[in-house]
């Protein structure tokens, strides 16, 4: 049988290709004889590069600015084998919310930027990009992609430099930049912001809209994807950007339909899989595809919030917690690497062929 | 023969803690019959309160603000057996190079502070310390000691709650404040400053002077160890602290002289064995001590950069550094743990007692 191991990040705890690797190792463990392929998957957030870097284009490496001004050594993916070069962009790999040096707090909610992902546009134009697609997600910053642009030479500068590129904002965020669905409102907490620190974001982004406007001769801010990676997604997209979700940049450019229908089973995964889960992104999208084959999909993740019911009602036939076999939540992120691949190898000895609807979710 | 194991840290690449645990484990390995005793040091800088945990007091942590303001949780230690409670905080903990989330930058040089160094000041302060000893070194920070002044209240309110707290700053930096020998010039380029950034940290901690000067009663910038920590030296001995060497703060709380008397062979170490090491702090403090007892010093080092002269005329048996058994600078601080093992146990093979003239600095 060949099995399709294609997972996103496990949230902070294991990246997307470490994923795939732990499952990989136990499931060969079990089941040795199974034809198993890697193909981690993103949706634009941390990882973007890494797995698309598994597929296509040569690795490069700049010292940028990290969120709060400490330089960071940021990959980046020159994809150069057709006539017009592609440059792959991680914002997480600049400005990521892991990159603080410690947890987030109203003073790095304020004071990160993406001065580091604009010093990479920078790089990838001076090797020639034609495309430059920025995977959106992870990061620390609600600066409205203003360090971007200041790193660009300013807007007018900024514009000048981009006019003949094709730009695309790789994410699965909907959100406008501003109000009660916007980058600092939703996504502010989560980056440190106390409710004091999210109005004073929300009325920095408010006046740095003004800007924007002006750069793209249109109010951006209440378009899809605007208030991506704190409002980063809005300064791109009055650059020019078109917005495509990230998970179907990964998907087209690793060529992973293919992938899915040579598969005789499909395992994906995730940090947490609860109901958000099903309403997007990775996990989701490889699951229809799937579905759509007509091929069995398993789902590891760390924790799985969703009843027997709605794992079946999803199609899924089987999602297993790495929490269930480490005992505690601690084991589980402490250990996840080793945990997962134990947990791997206990749902492959058990796994038979056409056994497609056990919708269990213990290990 | 008992052996005392007890290094300084080897720079950023193995803490005094895992240092001495790596040379213990080689050394009992290659002899099995030695009595070996680890007794980590330090002198004030990285590593200062983990070594002091190992002898004294219970360890308490706190979540404070990191350099950059994002969240850490940083470790201090309250000894309470006698009836004034000492707290040892170090400011690394709080302020480190290490935790900035990245290389250090002029931005990271003007923005990193010592607010945590204040806040784990309140948490003593609460807990009830009579004394409390601050171990400086490894500071990302410039600034006087201005966030550490802030977190406790502001100059005035500073002042008052210390003003029965006996304070030590622990360390072996004398350097005043200001000038050509101050904090800014002499440390502030390895914290991420450029010549520029330089000129405004020497201008911004003038300017702070008179805050210090105002609590001090005095002009406290030209005193020996002023420009400790970006100047949180200066800070502390405004608030009335004694200046104490950070080595003889952490051999006297641990009995170092005792253990040095007791043992048949030292052993110490560091990150790079120059001819800086031979004029300050833990591995000349132990090599004299061990001298002056007629014991024989043994040096293993990341790299060792004096001639065997020069290791001979200082007194120590030999001196050893990782580079030489791994092979390449990168291999010495990738797989400095285990390297390390491996070389005490190929010097412990080959040590015979009585043989205490070798001076080799080879491996």
């Amino acid at each position: 049988m060949r099995v399709l191991i294609a997972p996103d990040s496990f949230g902070d705890t294991l990246s997307a290709v470490a994923a795939s690797r732990a499952i990989a190792r136990g499931w060969s463990a079990a089941r040795p004889a199974d034809d198993v392929r890697c193909a981690p998957q993103s949706d634009g957030g941390p990882g973007f590069v890494d797995v698309l870097a598994s597929r296509l284009g040569t690795m490069r490496t700049a010292t940028v600015a990290g969120p709060l001004g400490a330089a960071v050594d940021a990959r980046w993916l020159l994809d150069d084998s057709e006539s017009r070069p592609v440059a792959y962009i991680e914002c997480a790999q600049a400005c990521g919310l892991h990159q603080l040096g410690g947890r987030p707090t109203p003073r790095t909610a304020v004071s990160a930027d993406t001065t580091g992902v604009g010093e990479l546009m920078v790089e990838a134009l001076g090797a020639g990009a034609a495309t430059i697609v920025v995977g959106l997600g992870g990061s620390a910053t609600t600066d409205g992609g203003r360090g971007m642009i200041d790193a660009l030479g300013g807007a007018r500068e900024a514009a000048a430099r981009l006019a003949d590129v094709s730009l695309v904002a790789a994410s699965d965020v909907e959100n406008p930049l501003l109000g009660q669905w916007g980058a600092a409102s939703v996504f502010g907490p989560q980056k440190g912001a106390d409710p004091a620190t999210v109005e004073l974001l929300e009325r920095r982004m408010t006046d740095h809209n003004a800007t924007l406007t002006t750069i793209a001769g249109r109010d951006i801010s209440v378009e899809e994807g605007a208030g991506a990676a704190g409002g980063l997604g809005a300064a791109l997209l009055a650059l020019g950007a078109r917005r495509i979700s990230g998970a179907t940049v990964v998907a087209d450019a690793t060529g992973r339909a293919a992938d899915v229908e040579a598969a005789g089973l499909v395992i994906t995964g995730e940090g947490k899989f609860d109901s958000q889960t099903l309403r997007g992104k990775v996990v989701a999208a490889l699951t229809a595809a799937a579905t759509a084959a007509g091929i069995p999909t398993v789902v590891f993740a760390g924790q799985v919030a969703l009843t027997s019911d709605e794992i079946a009602a999803a199609g899924i036939a089987g999602a297993h917690a790495i929490v269930d076999i480490a005992g505690s939540v601690e084991v589980a992120m402490n250990d996840a690497d080793h945990q997962l691949t134990r947990l791997a190898e206990q749902v492959a000895a058990q796994w038979s062929e056409g056994d497609v609807e056990r919708g269990s979710r213990g290990a």
